[in-house]
């Protein structure tokens, strides 16, 4: 079936529950108002669902592959990237020097949700060099940015993080790949690297790599690591192309899903590269990157969950099955509406927390005021794992609801659950988001926790004479948040960790519980969605905190030698 | 990695968790005692990691295929059937008069976990038979039984179940396939049926259908259908094979997992097939299959779950990452030692249930006392939706444990994870048990349930001196249970449907608590594991009965519309 691009549901939740109308309030983004942003809405929904959602089984079915040491992107995917970079989707929120539209972060997540949920091949691809626009615009020289910027921003080159090694995953400072000075302003790359995200392809006439490489005598571990722009063909400098690199893709995985994005192998033999930053900063580069694309595979997730929902949920009004009187779609089992209630209900919730995520990134760059920064940086953990644990909880449902068809290929809803399922894992593990969260996100004392709490109990405050069910549900979840983050806080690292995930299991349950009562007081129509949350979603967020706040004893009580 | 047969598991299991000695005490089992069992398992447990386990990945990449009309079976599970049909382990549990070993249903269960966890695939075909074997033992004629019962348990012959039709799956009732009487003892079958497993075999001389039909004038829905045997070759009735069937696989299905078995959808052409059973008797005949298929495919779970868990501890205690002073592997990371933590203690809960529930059938076969027959009705429900979901679960971590690698093929956790996606769907989906259970299950006002619950309660009370905490955790979790099953016992039909899935989600946590008390006050080194369970499992039992409780009215707030 066709994915039906939801912008409405989007600007509701824009305008509604997340205070998108700061931002456009803001002088920085002026020109981003309410016409702009349902433009620009309307049209990327458009693309998704008439030119990208239709090659998503095709892309699935006919993968990338490795011929002659050069990637043949999965044909079906051609319309849909050239569409996606005509459009300057691309560089929608990138500064307009180089050709970005320098339109906020959150039009460019509610866009992202979008072009995920048409094709997750091609949003990885467009979120690379996004995270790379990023990177380079933070920290890259003016020559860099000159050369490389508008040709990313217009989608003719696309960017790639080269990141990961066989004995260097979660672990980045264990990486092995060396950058030797050349003495000319270029460098020597050489290493090998793994998993890499359309490390070549021939939708686009060059590929940039970002390389982390270690310099001669850096420091061990990641302070020890700097960044290197490493193009495929190296660019003249008026941007024509020059000579080929010393670079090769050796191979491309055999994945589960996501097959049309080539996942290569890729050697660095001696390769030019070009400092971004400066040296032995490449940690604080990567970071810009990887924010950027935590929030993007956030909403890589909620894309997903959109299209799988909106599959399931027409599967179930239409297939006639169950003799009672009264049956006549399953859509009327209220074990079916349960689990059609539950997705929806969750999606609101991980939609509102990446777009509240992503206000704050946008406040924090209109305002300078460090406690949007702040924000943006404790939301984007949440917003990264929960958003892709309910792409992946989303899929499954929907692969239930369709019963034995979910199971067969053709039906489309197991390739969901094969696709969205990498987002658990890359751009951190869901677990690295977790003790990322309750170690450097909490480590400001919990200003930023805490200051959200308060704004939930505010707004329960509010809705005391309207929505008192909802709002004593949500306050006392936020109340049990407020004494698992004290909790949190004092506690020794080890049982932070302990409860690290289910801390933020927890934490997100509780802001979709706030996002609902938002949206139900704003609008009737809200109501029975934002029940159903607080009654079967929201009771989830106390019996996480109660786990995240049971200390690490348990598990020290078992010994390696109980997992053999 | 090669799958390790956890026998030692299943014998503390048998033993001190779930009174198996009872069964054995039995006259009619008195040839299962422990020496019997011990052998019967390290056989079995040797098969299944020597010879199946090796065949799982090929059979995946080589899958079975359909060549003029035949199928040819994955060529890897030749010598993993052999090896299956040639122990007699077809056979484990039917009667001796045909050739059965005649041994209690809960060995099967358990040597099922051990298949299955080699190979879904082969033991999926196994249990087919089995399920087959015990309908006919059941409600054949003499002249059936003495045809087919020697050829099945030898497995020379396999069997399938056609039940489901395009417009007919979960609702059985809606079936259209029809049978005619022929005058000659035979009946001539028509119909299409979809999703049979094995629907065509090359690894066995022949293959037997029992087809779920409708005779003339049979009255709408279940009450009218009539089950028939209807086999690929009709045998003489000597046993050697005679002239083929008009019956026709149509085509395979392609799958998400699962590649070693074949799906089919066969075409019966005025088939010649036999009665099982009375006329219009076919669901009782049905339900007979049925329920110890259920259970099968609940140790299909957990075998998988046990396949994925060694898999992800054995990565995780080889897997060098993470720079922190004091970590050698990522086991040593909190939260993957959480996450293989929560895997074993719910795979030991899954396993004592189905294993308990197993119990329960042999000692009402045993001892006549329908109070017997009841807790296994009872708990069938559970042990297969928790079972199912608990081997989900399992997977998905398993690949989580695994980063990176996970979401690559090679690697096998994701195989895993594919195919046992399928175990939450066949022999009636995990919502359909749900509705089972506070349907048809609590039909006698609850008997079994409460004295379950009783009995979950009484070793609470033993265990106050020497599990005090444990046993204060479970008691309050059955307590809670108690008045769930009250409430429901109360409530109006839609409001338990509302909360059968809740319902049946917390009775599984609440026996797993259960079980795990009485196996740490039998070992003090199940202690550790008993605890985690208590700490981050069992709190998800109280949460889940609130659910139950719920009722059903924001559901009904919810208006088809609302899912457009």
């Amino acid at each position: 079936m066709t994915y039906h691009a939801p912008t409405d549901d989007l600007r509701f939740v824009l305008e509604k529950v997340v205070d998108y109308p700061a931002v456009s309030a803001t002088s920085r983004f002026a020109d981003a108002g309410a016409e702009t942003t349902a433009a620009i809405l309307e049209e990327a929904g458009r693309i998704a669902s008439e030119v990208i959602s239709p090659t998503r089984r095709e892309s699935d079915l006919v993968p990338a592959r490795l011929e002659n040491g050069v990637v043949r992107s999965a044909p079906a995917l051609k319309t849909a990237y050239d569409a996606v970079a005509v459009g300057g989707w691309v560089g929608l929120s990138a500064a307009p020097e180089h050709g970005g539209m320098g339109l906020p972060q959150t039009l460019n997540i509610a866009v992202s949700e979008m072009l995920a949920a048409g094709s997750l091949p091609i949003q990885v691809k467009v979120l690379l060099s996004q995270g790379q626009i990023e990177a380079l615009e933070h920290h890259a020289s003016d020559a860099l940015k000159a050369l490389y910027l508008p040709k990313l921003n217009s989608g003719e080159w696309s960017g790639t993080m080269n990141l990961t090694e066989p004995q260097a995953g979660s672990d980045v400072g264990a990486l092995t790949t060396q950058a030797v000075d050349n003495g000319d302003g270029t460098w020597a790359v050489t290493g090998q690297k793994i998993y890499i995200s359309w490390g070549d392809s021939d939708l686009v006439e060059n590929v940039c790599h970002l390389v982390l490489a270690r310099t001669p005598g850096a420091p061990k571990g990641t302070r020890g690591i700097s960044l290197f722009m490493v193009p495929k063909i190296i660019p003249n400098s008026d941007g024509s192309l020059g000579a080929a690199n010393t670079l090769r893709t050796l191979s491309l995985e055999h994945k589960l899903g996501l097959h049309g994005s080539p996942t290569a192998v890729m050697s660095f033999e001696g390769a030019t590269g070009w400092l971004v930053g400066e040296e032995l900063g490449g940690m604080a580069a990567m970071f810009t990157m990887m924010n950027n694309a935590r929030l993007g595979v956030g909403a890589q997730g909620i894309g997903v969950a959109e299209a799988a929902y909106q599959q399931a949920a027409a599967y179930a009004r239409d297939r006639k099955q169950g003799a009672a009187p009264g049956l006549g779609t399953i859509i009327e089992h209220a074990d079916v509406k349960r689990m059609l209630g539950q997705m929806k209900a969750e999606i609101f919730a991980a939609r509102s927390i990446a777009l509240a995520c992503a206000v704050s990134t946008d406040m924090a760059v209109a305002t300078g005021d460090p406690s949007w920064g702040a924000r943006a940086a404790f939301l984007t953990p949440i917003a990264k794992s929960y958003g892709t644990e309910v792409g992946w909880r989303v899929a499954d449902q929907g692969v239930q609801i369709h019963g034995g068809m979910g199971y067969i290929e053709e039906t489309g809803a197991a390739q969901l659950l094969r696709d969205v399922r990498v987002t658990q894992i890359y751009e951190g593990t869901n677990g690295i988001q977790a003790i990322d969260l309750v170690g450097r996100k909490l480590a400001d004392g919990g200003d930023a926790a805490f200051r959200l709490i308060d704004e939930i109990e505010a707004t329960c405050e509010l809705a005391r004479s309207t929505q008192s069910a909802l709002g004593e549900a949500v306050w006392s979840a936020a109340e049990t948040l407020r004494e698992t983050t004290e909790w949190m806080l004092e506690a020794e690292m080890n049982d932070r960790l302990a409860g690290a995930s289910d801390y933020l299991a927890g934490f997100a349950r509780c802001l979709g519980g706030w996002f609902h009562l938002k949206a139900a007081l704003e609008d009737p129509q809200c109501d029975a969605l934002a029940r159903l949350f607080g009654t079967r979603v929201l009771p989830f967020a106390e019996a996480h905190c109660g786990l995240a706040r049971a200390g690490g004893a348990d598990l020290a009580a078992m010994t390696n030698d109980d997992f053999a």
